[in-house]
């Protein structure tokens, strides 16, 4: 667990660690293009730029925060190594980082994880530990690890180091479009939106920072309402980076409580049109959550009415047989 | 047609042009990702490298002729506008950098565009001349009324000005990666391979640059082995961006027979792979010919030992129906 506790981060604390964290990693990583789509855009409507972590490395927004993690390990806990759990996109980025920097790392991963994915990540030369349980259980396990053996446990959200790494999206929006309205970024656990509010608190304040989930799984913006994290029912949904709870305690819930400006939900059939717009219009490739941003734009065409707006593209990963399908319908 | 015999190009004078493209494109381009692909590459094997094309501005590499061949037109020629003609990758090339420098311009395509590459123009802002025929024909009218009307015709590939263009991938690779033993490249009508050949040849001789083509369409390479350009009879590939003759006379010809070190061709089942390879494990969206290369590397494990390879992906925009049957085939 972190050693400061949540609800004493200000905004301006977690920005200084954000430009800290622009320097530590700018040289392992790609500043992603902010493409302006002639699509999304019109006049009299909004002005649409997309911000394309589909383009980093690892192809994922993933790959900042695991870098940053690494890169802030002092001398002992790199030589002991680290311990971190995911089966998607933060395993892809860690399984990256650990391997170019010569770290050694276990990523704890759900026994049921597909044949694919594990390729995917033993070629990138990951050490894999298969659990059994769901992906929250396999959370708690490998945190439970790291401290029994006294390594680092790199939490795919629930951790400040991580949060800084994705804020650094934040700098380069505002870098490219000083004029931004406002930015749309999909939230699972809450860690990449919550590095992009606080940076935009602390150093842009006019622009205004919109969380995006599935209306199948509004975990963190229903806790908001609520004042407190919740474990409410949720099903499944295309934007499969962004379902489930957020761990007990996680520090991203008073980030996103304090810091975020609005929240906005959106159907599985939203989802699916806005995949086929970015892979039919925009020639590129998006994961469910990847296209949560766009969802949002074109499902409350009035909301956006003359501003420019950002739309966090978050991530590529998405399995070719559920694409398929997405393609081939027509709903 | 252009001024200078083609035959009187040296790879040096060519080479200077690509310098000087590239110092007048660089501020309107992205120098796109030269990324180590962990799924092609292994120990004993080749070691390969994804010049990521698919992720230049408008999806594909036409970008960078486009942008060249209008940054070199004198002030008079601007003012009058251009022609072009294409379906593709170069009339979105062409659409977005007109719009962006405020040059006018139509874009001549055969009237048996499909509806989605017809909006996709349009919301570029392009100004479009439907005409019946084949896209050979298309060609020739446009070029025919380029000169009639006294404005400057800019072809996909038979242009001095656009292959200079395309040739600063070049330069581009070998900066990345000043240890590349080979560049592997997709051939169509050539305007892309005779700029990359002529910049290797000039300022890195060392490297072997090889045109990957589809076995239904290998109009350039058989030529080559003819030394005479050909119309010989071809078919319809997944790999669209390459079918099809090349215009008679075309400066590319004794480029490539010249300056190409090699060639190689690929099954439409090579080819269905490699984009599967592509989308499933790298998770970026390729065309059939961005898979050309990758193509044949898979096809050629053997050839490609112990060297380092260089794969330019040169484009995204594959339609979402062809995507979604390659995605559900196995073969």
């Amino acid at each position: 667990m972190p050693a400061v506790p949540a609800d004493s981060f200000s905004a301006e604390s977690v920005a200084a660690t954000i430009d800290a964290a622009a320097a530590r990693i700018t040289p392992y990583l790609r500043v992603t293009p902010l493409e302006c789509s002639p699509f999304l855009s019109r006049p009299g409507g909004p002005e649409a730029f997309l911000k394309l972590e589909n383009y980093q490395l690892t192809q994922s927004f993933k790959a900042r925060g695991a870098f940053n993690a690494l890169l802030s390990l002092d001398a002992s806990e790199r030589a002991r190594g680290v311990v971190t759990s995911s089966t998607g996109n933060h395993a892809n980025a860690m399984a990256h980082a650990l391997a170019l920097l010569g770290i050694a790392g276990e990523i704890w991963v759900p026994a049921t994880i597909s044949a694919a994915k594990r390729a995917q990540l033993e070629a990138r030369g990951a050490r894999l530990r298969l659990l059994e349980g769901d992906p929250g259980r396999v959370e708690v396990a490998a945190r439970e690890e790291a401290q029994r053996s006294d390594r680092v446990y790199v939490s795919p959200y629930n951790d400040a180091a991580v949060i800084a790494g994705q804020g650094t999206i934040a700098r380069e929006i505002l870098t490219a479009l000083p004029e931004c309205d406002e930015i749309l970024v999909p939230v699972g656990g809450g860690g990449l939106i919550s590095g992009i509010a606080a940076w935009v608190r602390a150093r842009a304040p006019r622009v205004r920072v919109t969380g995006v989930l599935p209306a199948n799984s509004p975990v963190i913006s229903e806790s908001v309402r609520a004042g407190r994290l919740l474990e409410i029912p949720w099903t499944e949904s295309l934007s499969d980076a962004t379902v489930g709870w957020a761990e007990p305690g996680t520090i991203t819930f008073p980030m996103c409580r304090d810091w975020v400006d609005d929240w906005l939900l959106v159907s599985e059939a939203e989802i699916r049109a806005a995949i086929r717009l970015l892979v039919g219009m925009h020639s590129m490739l998006v994961e469910g959550a990847g296209a949560l941003a766009t969802a949002a734009l074109c499902a409350n065409p009035g909301r956006f009415a003359g501003r420019r707006v950002a739309l966090v593209v978050s991530g590529a990963r998405i399995p070719p047989y559920v694409l398929a399908g997405i393609l081939a319908s027509q709903d």
